[in-house]
C-alpha cells in the first residue's frame, strides 16, 4: 500500500454513475497546494476541461475531483452548467472557492451525469477525509484498466506519490490521459509547471495505445510544501521517474495488451523527427500485431520509417535492432531467429531504429494490437 | 470477362517467387503509349520505384511488368541490380529499350529475388502475348487481397479498363498501392498526368485500411492512342469512376474487412481540412471497431473530429450522421437506436461530419477492424 504525502487526504466512493464500482475520487490538499497541469487539446474537449484551465491558472488549488464511468463529453449547455455545478458542490464539501478545485472526468461520452444521485451524494459528504492510499484513487478513477496504477519516489524527506488510468482512446498529445501526482516538497507553481511540461514531453505525450487522443486527458501534479525544499534537479529526476513508471504501467494495460512496445529511435535529425518515427512505429497495426504474433518482422518496421517521408533518411544509414539484435541491414541468420522468437514473447519487447542522420532521439511507449482491443472495443454498446 | 482496350497484349504466369500461383504479370503496348504514374514517397522504397519515375518521366512506354509474393524492399545493392536485370530482360523479350518499361512490384520485404528462376522464365518468353482478361492480369498482382479488382468505363469510342490490388499496408499518400489503367483514348501525356493527378488525389489517395503506407505503391494509367480523341471531359468522368470502384472494392476488401466505410466530411474550412478530418476518422482504431461491433458509437467520431485540433472547429457546430440518420447533436431515441444498428449491419456505411466551418468537403474510404485484422497480420511468419 502507497500512502499519499503529508499534506494530502482522500474520499472514494460509488455515486452510482454507471454501477456500483467506484466512480469518485476526491483529494484535497490540507492547505493550497502549488498546481500544474496539462490538457487535452481536443476540440471536442469535455467542460470540466476549460473550467480546469481556468482553475489551474491561479496556480493553486485545493481538492481535485475525478468522476469516473461517464466523460461528459459532447452533453451540450447541460452538460456544461453540470460540470459547474459539480464543481462548485465539491468546493463546499471541502470549505474551498470553485476557483480552487480541479475536475476530472472519463468515461462514456454523449450522455448526461445522472445529477440526482450526484447532488444527494456530494451533498452528504463532510471533510476532511482520512483515506490515505494511492490505491484506492487510482482504482476509483477506472475505466477499462485491467488494475490500479501508482508509482512512487523519495526525494530527501520528501515523497512523490502519482496514480493514473487510460488504456484505449490513448494518444496524449500536449496533454494526457488521467495521471495526478501529488508531492509534499516545496515548489513554488512556475517551477512546477516548467519541469512537468518537460516531464510530461517525454513520458505521457511519448505513449500511444491507440492513436485515439481522447477528448478527456489532464495529467496533474499537486505540491503541499509540507516537507520543505529540496535540490530541484533531484526533485525532477524523482518526478520524472515516477511519471515514466506510470507511463509504461498504462502502454503494458493497453486494451487487450499482452506485450509493453518501447520504441528507442537514435540519430535522428533532431527530437522532433525522432519523436515522428517512434511513434510511426509504435503506431503501426503491422508492427503491433506482428509483436503480437512473435515475428521478428523487421521489413514492417523499415515501412514505419519509410513512411514519415523525411528526405534525409535514406535506406543504406539506417539500422533496425529487436532488443540487442541487429536485424537490418545485417541478415538475420535461422539461429537467430529463434533466438528473436523468444525475445518477442517477452513481456516487454523494444524496437530500435538508428536512422544515422544526427544525434537527435525521442523514445516512445506502446503495445502490441491484439484480437483482444477489437473484442473489447466492437463488443462495447453504447 | 473483361478484356483491356486495343493497343494492349497480356502474359501472366507462374515464376515461382514463393509459391506456384501466377507471380509475374506483363501487360505490352503495340506502341508506345503515353504513360503517367504516381508512386510511393516511402523512404523505404524498392528500387523499382527509382527505376520506374525514371523511365515514367519520358511520357512514353512499351510495357508494365509486375512481379507478386516480392517487393524487393530493403535487398540494399543486389537488389537494386536484379531489378535493372529484370527491366532488361522484359526489354528484350518484348523487343524495347530498358527505359520504356515499368517495373512494379509488391510482397514480402527483406527477401531477394529468386534471380535464377526469373532468368530461365523470361529467357524463354517470347512475343507478341495473346491475353486480353483484365481478371487474369488483377488476379497475377495479388497478395492478400481475396479476390481480383477490376474496373472499366466507355468513353464514346474508347474504353478504360483498371486492375488494381492491395488490401494491407495500405494508405497511400501521393501515391497508391498498385493499380494499373488502359485505354485506347488517345491523349498525350501532359494532358494524362494532369487529369489522372487530379483524380489519384480524390480515389486512391483517399483510400486507408490502415494507415501503413506501403515501400511499394504505384498506380499507372497507358493510352494507346488507337481508338482516337475523346472529349476530355467524358474522358476524365470516366477515368475517375474506373478509379473510384477500384478504390472501394480495395477498401471493402481490406485485411479481415466486413464493412466498407466512406467517410464525408463537409462544410470544413477548405478541402485540406476536410481530408485531415476524413482521414482521422477513417483511420480510428475505436471507429473502426465500433463499426464492426454495429455499435452506434458516434462519440468515437466526435473524439477523431476532435483530435484534429484545429481552433476554428467548434463542438457545437458539429453534425454527425451515420447514413442518414442525424446522430449528433440530436439525440438518438431508442427506435432510432435499432434502425442504426441495422444500418450499420450493411456491407456499406457511410460516416457524414459536417463541420459548420466553411465550404470544403473530402470523401475518405477505408474499412472495420476485425479479429481478421489480427490473425492475418499476427500469423504471418517472416
Amino acid at each position: 500500500m502507497t500512502n499519499f504525502p503529508k499534506g494530502f487526504a482522500l474520499h472514494v466512493g460509488n455515486v452510482g454513475i454507471k454501477d456500483n464500482t467506484n466512480d469518485l475520487m476526491v483529494l484535497t490538499a490540507d492547505s493550497n497546494s502549488a498546481v500544474a497541469g496539462v490538457f487535452t487539446q481536443s476540440r471536442f474537449a469535455g467542460p470540466n476541461i476549460e473550467i480546469s484551465k481556468q482553475n489551474i491558472a491561479t496556480g493553486s488549488a485545493k481538492a481535485v475531483a475525478i468522476i469516473s464511468k461517464n466523460a461528459n463529453v459532447a452533453t451540450g449547455e447541460t452538460g456544461r452548467s453540470n460540470a459547474e455545478e459539480i464543481t462548485e458542490l465539491v468546493a463546499a464539501t471541502v470549505n474551498a472557492e470553485p476557483s480552487e478545485i480541479i475536475l476530472g472526468s472519463t468515461g462514456v461520452i454523449g450522455v448526461q451525469y445522472p445529477m440526482d444521485r450526484i447532488r444527494d451524494y456530494l451533498s452528504q459528504l463532510k471533510s476532511p477525509f482520512s483515506g490515505r492510499e494511492a490505491e484506492a484513487a487510482a482504482a476509483a478513477i477506472m475505466t477499462t484498466d485491467t488494475h490500479p496504477k501508482v508509482a512512487s519516489a523519495s526525494v530527501g524527506p520528501a515523497t512523490i506519490v502519482g496514480v493514473a488510468k487510460g488504456v484505449g482512446m490513448i494518444e496524449p498529445n500536449m496533454a494526457t490521459m488521467i495521471a495526478v501526482i501529488t508531492t509534499d516538497a516545496e515548489i513554488n507553481s512556475d517551477r512546477l509547471d516548467e519541469i512537468f511540461r518537460r516531464i510530461v514531453d517525454k513520458t505521457f505525450n511519448a505513449l500511444s495505445v491507440d492513436t485515439d487522443t481522447s477528448t478527456s486527458d489532464m495529467a496533474i501534479v499537486l505540491a503541499s510544501g509540507q516537507a520543505g525544499v529540496v535540490a530541484e534537479d533531484q526533485f525532477e529526476s524523482a518526478l520524472a521517474a515516477v511519471c515514466l513508471s506510470l507511463t509504461r504501467q498504462l502502454a503494458a494495460d493497453g486494451e487487450g495488451a499482452e506485450t509493453l512496445i518501447v520504441v528507442d529511435v537514435t540519430s535522428a535529425r533532431d527530437e522532433e523527427q525522432a519523436r515522428r518515427v517512434a511513434k510511426a512505429i509504435v503506431n503501426s497495426p503491422l508492427v503491433k500485431t506482428a509483436i503480437h504474433g512473435r515475428d521478428p518482422n523487421w521489413g514492417r518496421v523499415a515501412m514505419a520509417i519509410g513512411k514519415c517521408g523525411d528526405a534525409d533518411i535514406n535506406q543504406q544509414d539506417v539500422a533496425i535492432y529487436f532488443g540487442d539484435h541487429e536485424v537490418y541491414p545485417t541478415p538475420v541468420s535461422p539461429q537467430k531467429l529463434t533466438e528473436l522468437e523468444t525475445y518477442l514473447g517477452s513481456d516487454e519487447v523494444r524496437i530500435t531504429a538508428d536512422l544515422g542522420v544526427g544525434n537527435g532521439t525521442f523514445t516512445a511507449y506502446g503495445c502490441d494490437l491484439t484480437d483482444g482491443y477489437v473484442r473489447i472495443n466492437a463488443d462495447y454498446t453504447t
